[in-house]
């Protein structure tokens, strides 16, 4: 019977592979945190050398010839029929990357490594002077690299799924498209509803909040949600955003706004989430596929579970609440707990992705959805972005930026080559609604534990259920193993309606 | 006649290695500042890779067949007689390190990054505790590796001859030996003249000196020098250190005590003399020697230039002392220059090299310099440290350490693996001397000007004698070139002589 320990020629080589991309990783964080911006051109090189390096070693001939030994490289199939499940999966998803890279030359893969190395400064550049002319440029030969890429790669559908398929495997347009539609149709009812409801929560005094203390505070909740501080770090960046090289160094980012002590608070609570989860892979299985996370939309839901079900739950502020407002006395002086969660949980569109309520933040995704499948259908050209972005934006969410840095511009994921990334976020919504009723299902008395500050059952069923096991089930497969079931936005739409028809007292 | 651009294909085959010598040097400043102590362990397996595939492509026979088409590897002998200086330089440079590494087996050198790496995590614990066991195994490892890695090379003296070599290229103990004797005959000699003048500089208040406040004057300081923050950064790290990973990505690290304004900011002037010389390599040559420092000794020689023949000068202070005294105007209030000049320029035996001043400063490098080839030579064991170090601080700087924290584990050097590292720290000491009074032939007013705080003639006439060089011409033969002469220590001693003089009234 195969087993993994049978694996080790393969592990140990592709190991040495993640320590590449591990590195690689350090870079990047480097790059967003740290990096001077005379650094900017040294460090794309280097960061194509480094992608180069671990691509060619990903599709040589001597990869190829030790998965040979155990899979079928054209059909799948394992050859010991009775291979155990770990080896099976492993085998699986290596093959699965395996053909992805190969059909990419190495060359190209280095050259779209340094193009979006260096669009990341020219989009902090733009964005800082709310000048799109500066990342237009980068932009054009992304998505010209992008368009390119999906051709090497090949699809059955739109080009666009070569691409989404790299961050959700197994999706596609075509099953996307009228998912969207259809959750497009329900928020759209909910927030009319909401509308007429005439209820307008409070809005929170605008500080200001002192910036040291608002991350003492993240730190405070991350810790009590076990994320272990000496196994990563939180700093700032321009895009908060969570990375790991490994399950003993994992770090999280914030951007902390003085008048806003809520921006730095979700994001803590959104990428601690995310840190949960790459901290909670097995380490025995790092630089393989079943020490990594299954896709981006599972990734999310980590990230969405621990913002939105937990982090904007009155349970979760009747512990916080008083130690918010020991932290700024000031400020919060006069506001209940009841203002305060009605106000983080108030339903406005608004400009801001990263700052949107949970029912009109699926409606930014929607926008970004639809503009990148005509990017990269080439129906619509990276110079008409701005126009077609505001447009989108006064069309799907109700409001029109003023300017293209709290536009277009505000996401870093296109300049980091990230097509097909953005509707992982509403799929995270969706399945981390879905866990969310489960684990109220099965951890008894959630509810009293969370106001309780107890938060160690929620992350030990996380833990348990999702984190540890990588990639041995696809995002699918392991929606169904813990919750009984494939992707259901009913489930989304049922903890929606539940929560806003008790604030905005819906009929 | 052969030029540099002849030699595209071996640059260009050099700058990749060069990228993933980057990336590891990035990756070594995030483990000295940033890194969470949980990630080491992974950290160093990362590196590990990254040199194992540095010295894999740098002996492959790739590289020898591109080095042999233009110089004989054997004699060293460039084939086009016409060949221009650069080109012939080039050769000359990269057969040196071709032949050095080839002589190594790549195992070896991830073991000993591997093992060094860890070493980093157990050195810091152990000096935190001041307690030796916890680095011991450590060490004792190190130092084997070590004296492999001679033997690997080879020599023609000792096996430290081997290690001495990579850091001061041509450098042999049975130079350095007598050299070091010499120097410190004469150096004694001045303590006990300052010792006998009966004069005591007075010494500096305790503070509290502001530890934001010494970071910000730090950086004034090395702007006024003409060190780029926008191409570089200052951090805190328990060692300070200077790393580039390209000309437009160097980084300086210090370490702040609130009781003494004058440790950081000596760290500052000395590591931002570092920060010039690898901010001011040429970066067309990246990737090359001619992009490279000379030698340690050169770099050092840079270092202390800044710290202590222009830092320790009354005419930089004329410029600096005012506004350090606006930063701190509780502290220095009743503090005059002539007061603050004579505290930085007190010489008095004390225990921590790197707060030493000037003249004993040296006496903590021999002890040192005997200690590491006691150990390389197999007659100390790694275990005896800590009693022959007591024992050698007594003996020649005259004072014992009361546990190791302030002892034998002061210093990072021995576990990164550095010996024959220490005596260039000497040798800069001379060769800045050198330099110092070449520079003052050569640039009129040259302390009119300091006094001023005008620091770019000098910064501009290092740039152009030495820094843009890179590798072009040994250490020696560049000391000839800017200097007329070779390493000789009249220099120094008369510099020394001439401030002492001043400051103790010698007769």
């Amino acid at each position: 019977m195969l087993t993994l320990s049978d694996l080790h020629p393969l592990t140990a080589y592709l190991t040495r592979i993640a320590h590449l991309q591990s590195a690689a990783s350090v870079l990047s964080w480097d790059q967003e945190t740290y990096m001077p911006r005379g650094g900017a051109a040294a460090r794309a090189d280097v960061l194509a050398t480094l992608q180069s390096v671990a691509h060619q070693q990903f599709t040589a001939p001597e990869l190829e010839d030790l998965l040979a030994r155990w899979i079928d490289l054209e059909t799948g199939s394992v050859f010991d029929p009775e291979a155990e499940e770990p080896a099976r999966a492993l085998l699986r998803e290596v093959r699965r990357d395996y053909r992805r890279a190969r059909r990419l030359p190495t060359p190209f893969v280095a050259h779209l490594e340094k193009t979006c190395a260096l669009a990341h400064g020219a989009w902090l550049e733009a964005r800082e002077k709310r000048d799109f002319r500066l990342f237009l440029p980068h932009l054009d030969m992304i998505v010209a690299l992008k368009r390119e890429e999906a051709a090497y790669i090949g699809y059955e559908g739109t080009a666009y799924d070569a691409l989404l398929d790299a961050f959700e495997p197994g999706m596609t347009a075509s099953r996307l498209t009228p998912l969207f539609a259809d959750l497009n149709i329900r928020l759209k009812a909910l927030l009319d509803r909401i509308r007429s409801s005439g209820v307008r929560p409070p809005s929170l005094p605008p500080g200001p909040y002192d910036t040291q203390r608002q991350i003492a505070f993240g730190s405070l909740v991350l810790s009590a949600m076990g994320y272990a501080f000496d196994q990563g770090r939180l700093d700032q960046a321009a895009h908060p955003f969570t990375t790991g090289f490994h399950p003993t160094d994992v770090r999280l980012t914030t951007r902390v706004a003085a008048d806003d002590v809520t921006s730095s608070l979700f994001s803590c609570l959104h990428e601690g989430g995310h840190g949960l989860y790459d901290q909670g892979l097995d380490p025995a299985h790092y630089g393989t596929p079943l020490g990594e996370s299954v896709s981006l939309g599972m990734h999310e839901s980590q990230s969405r579970l621990w913002e939105n079900c937990v982090g904007r739950s009155i349970e979760f502020w009747r512990h916080f609440y008083p130690l918010l407002r020991e932290s700024f006395p000031g400020p919060l002086a006069d506001v209940s707990i009841e203002t305060f969660h009605g106000a983080i949980n108030t339903v406005k569109p608004s400009l801001i992705r990263v700052e949107a309520d949970e029912l009109t933040y699926n409606f930014h995704i929607m926008v970004r959805y639809e503009l990148e499948q005509e990017l990269i259908a080439g129906r619509l050209a990276p110079a008409d972005l701005p126009g077609a972005w505001n447009e989108a934006m006064r069309a799907t969410v109700g409001v029109a930026p003023r300017h293209d840095g709290e536009g277009v511009l505000q996401d870093i994921h296109w300049a980091h080559g990230a097509f097909g990334y953005f509707p992982t976020y509403t799929l995270g919504n969706l399945y981390a609604a879905q866990f969310w009723q489960q684990a109220q299902r099965d951890i008894a008395d959630l509810p009293t534990l969370i106001e309780g500050g107890r938060l160690a059952p929620l992350v030990g069923w996380l833990r348990d259920r999702i984190h540890r096991w990588g990639r041995m089930y696809s995002s699918d497969a392991l929606l169904r193993r813990v919750t009984g079931e494939s992707v259901n936005p009913d489930h989304f739409m049922t903890y929606l309606e539940g929560k806003f028809a008790a604030i905005y007292r819906l009929g």
